[in-house]
C-alpha cells in the first residue's frame, strides 16, 4: 500500500504584507521605486513558500512581472502571495499588489508576478490544493508556465555561452 | 524625401555597477538575498534605458529573471545592462551579474534578466545598433520576447478580472 | 431629528504584515533589534487609523509597549492592528506581533501594544464596532487606558516644565 | 559586616546624539517619521543601559512614550537618555528629545518616554545617584512607574489569554 | 567706530553623536564598515557648523581623515565634532570619534578628520573662540591646514584638466 | 638571481560604479548628501584594491577629499577608483565621480579623493604600471601625497595625547 502523500491549501501558504508609501521610496515620477517593490516582493513571496516547506529555499526565477498600474503615496498597498503550483523542487509563488486609493477608496491590481523558488536539499513536498476560483484559475495555468521557463533552462548552457564575462 | 533616423549603439547604452557583498546583506544561506539583487538590478537597468532617450520612463516588466549562481561574500559582483530592443515606446534592457571570486579568480554570469520599460511621452526612439557578438545574439531574440510579452499584454483584462481584491 | 452617525468595525481596520527575520536586524543576542520592531509597527499601526478616516493623522502616544518573547531568526511574524477606541479627535490602535517558529510550528504573542494617533483636522470619527471576543475584549479597556493617558496630558506642563533644555 | 554596594550616578549614564532631519525621514505632514524616531529612540536608551552594568540586556517595555511637539526639518534634535531606576534586574532609562529650530533658536522638548530594560544574567546592579533636579524628579516617580508596569506584568497571562493566534 | 563683530566658543558649535555598533554594519573584518562610518561623520560634522552660522551650508572638502584604530562591537563610539577655523565663507570642522570598550571600559581615539564646509549666501561669520587646551591647539593649527588646502584649490584647473572625463 | 616582482596595470585595478540620484539621497540644498557620496566612495575604493591583492584590507586614511561641483537629481554619476601607488603594506586609491547631466549631456568632474588602504597581513604586493595619460599624472604625484600623508603618522603620538578623551 502506497505513501500517503501530504496535503497544504493555497490559503494556508497566503502571505501578507500592507504597506504605506514613504516619500523617500519615490522615484522622479512620483511613484513607488521600481526596485523597491521588488525588494520587498522577493521578501513576501519567499515567506510563502516558507509556508509550505520546513527546507533551506532559494529564489531562482522572476517571470510574468508586471507593473500594470503606478503606485503612488496617495494609496496604501498590499502584498499577497500564495504557491500556486510544485513540481520537483521547484515551488510556484504568486504574488499580486492591491492598490487601495485612500481617497476615493478605488482599489485596483497595480502589479502581478509569478516566482520560482527551489528546495536546496531532499524532500517530499506536499500537494498543493487550490480552493477558490481565483486559486483555481491560477494553479490551472501552472503546467504552461512550467513549460516555458522550462524552455530556459533546457537552452541555458547556450544561452550563457553567447554572453561575454569581461 | 524622409526623416533621417537616429542612431545609437548598445554600448553607448552600457551601465556599470560593481559591488562589493556585505554581511547585512546576506539572507540565512549565505548567499545575497534576492530583494537586494532586484533592487540594485532596476536602478541599473533604468539608467541604461535614461541613455537611450531624454524622457520619463516607466518599468513596465520583467521576465526571464534567472538567478543561475548564489553570490556570496567571497565575490564583487558587475551588472551589466544595455538596451536591446526598441519598439513603438517600449525599451527592452538586458542586465547580467558577473561575479568574481576573489580567492579563485573564477567569473561566471550569477544572473540574468530582460526588463521592458516605457517611455511617458510621445518621443522618437533612435534606432538601435548592436556591434558585438553578445549584442547581436540578444538583440536577435528581441522579436520573440517582445511577441511573449504581448500576450501577457493581450491577456490583460482577462487575466486581472480573475483576481479578487479583497 | 438627529443625524445618523457612520460606523465601522474593528475587521475593518483590520492592518497585517507578515515579515522574515533577516540577520542584519538582529542585535548582539541574536534577537530582532527593539528599534526595528518599534519603526515596523509604528507603520502597521498607521495604516490601521487610516482605513479609520480620510484625514491627517499624527502619531501622539504610546504606552503598555511590552516585548513578550524574543523574536529570532528560526521565526518569522505577523504584525496585526486594529483600531480599539475612538473618542474626540483620539484614536487608538493596538497591535500584536504573533511570531511563527519555523520548525516548531508553534505560534505565540511576542509582542503587544497600544498606540494613540490625534486626528490634525475637525471630522467626525466614525462609531467603532468591535464584533469578536478579542475585540470586545480589547474596546472594554479603552475608557481605563484614556484615563490613565489623560493623567499625562494633564500633567504636561509641570512635567515638561522639570525638565532641562540644555 | 555587610557587602559595599557599587554606586553610579545618572550622569554617568547620559548618552546623547544629536540629529539632523533628513528630508527622507519625513512623513506625508512634513514631520519626522515616528518609526525612525522610535527607532533612535531604542539605540539611544540601549547604550545609557549599557554604561550601566557590562551584561546582556534585552528591551522589555516602553510606557508613557509622548510626541509632545511635531519635528520638522527647520530643526536639529538631540536625543538624550539616562537611569532613572534600577529594580531586581530592570533597568528605567527615561529619553527626551530636544528640538532645537535652526531660525528662530527656540528650544522645546519634542518627545519624552520611559523605558525598562532587563538583564539577562544574574548580577549585582549598583545603586542609582540622581544629583540634579531633572534627575531627583524623575528619579521619584520611578516607585509609582514601576508599580503601574507591574499591573501589566501580573495580567500578563490573563491578556494575552485573550488573544487569537490566527 | 567699527561694527562689533560677533564672537562664538567652540563650545557652542560642539555637536555630539554617540552610537551603538551594529552586527549588520560590520565589514568581512568584524570592524564598523568605512563607509558607515564616513556617512556619520558628515552628518555631525555639518550639524557643528550649522550651529556657528544660520545660512546654506556646503560639504567641500575633507583630508586628515585618519582611521587610527579598528571599531568593533565590543566598544560603543562617541562622534565629536566643533568648529576649529573660520576664514571667509569657509568653515573648519574637526571630528574626533572616541571608542569606549564596553568589557574592559578603555577609551582611546578611533578616528579624527577635519572638513571644510562653505556658506553658500554672503553672511558676517562670528569670530571663533577657543577655550580649552585641545580647541586652542587645534585651532593654532588652522592656518597651516588652510594653506595646505588652499593648494588643491590653486591647483584646481589643471588638476581636473588632466582627468579622463569617459 | 632575484624574485621575479608580479606587476599589474592600473586599469586592472579600475572599478565603476555607475548611479541613480534618488530623492531621498538630496539634502536640503537639493544635492546629493555628502555622507552618501562618502559612503559609496568607500565601497568603490575598497573593491579597486580588493583587486589589487588577495588579502584582508582596512581603510586607513582619506585626503585630498574634494567636493567641486553639486550632484543633483538631473544628473546620474559614475564613481571611477583605480590604485594609484603602492609602497610597503599601503595601497593608494583614486576615486573621481563624473556626472552626467541628463539635459544638456554635459560631463565634468564632481569629485575626486584619495584613499590610503593598508594589507592587513604580511604580503608581497605587485608592481603598479600607469598606462594612460591620467594614470602616468597621478602615479607621479604618490611620493609627494605619501610623505605629506607620513607627516600625519610622525605627528600621530603628539597630535593624539593632544585630545581629549572625554
Amino acid at each position: 500500500m502506497g505513501k500517503i502523500m501530504k496535503q497544504i491549501t493555497c490559503q494556508e501558504t497566503r502571505t501578507i504584507s500592507e504597506r504605506i508609501i514613504f516619500d523617500g521610496d519615490l522615484n522622479d515620477k512620483g511613484t513607488l521605486f521600481g526596485g523597491k517593490t521588488l525588494s520587498l516582493l522577493d521578501e513576501n513571496a519567499g515567506l510563502a513558500s516558507f509556508k509550505l516547506v520546513k527546507a533551506k529555499i532559494a529564489t531562482a526565477n522572476y517571470d510574468h512581472v508586471n507593473f500594470w498600474k503606478p503606485i503612488t503615496t496617495d494609496k496604501y498597498i498590499k502584498f499577497e502571495s500564495f504557491v500556486t503550483g510544485v513540481s520537483g523542487r521547484q515551488i510556484e509563488v504568486f504574488t499580486k499588489i492591491i492598490s487601495h486609493d485612500l481617497k476615493t477608496d478605488v482599489t485596483e491590481i497595480a502589479f502581478t508576478s509569478f516566482c520560482t523558488l527551489v528546495v536546496l536539499q531532499k524532500v517530499d513536498l506536499p500537494r498543493l490544493v487550490p480552493e477558490t476560483v481565483e486559486e483555481k484559475y491560477l494553479c490551472a495555468g501552472f503546467a504552461k508556465r512550467l513549460a516555458a521557463r522550462q524552455e530556459d533552462y533546457n537552452n541555458k548552457e547556450d544561452f550563457l555561452s553567447r554572453l561575454s564575462l569581461d
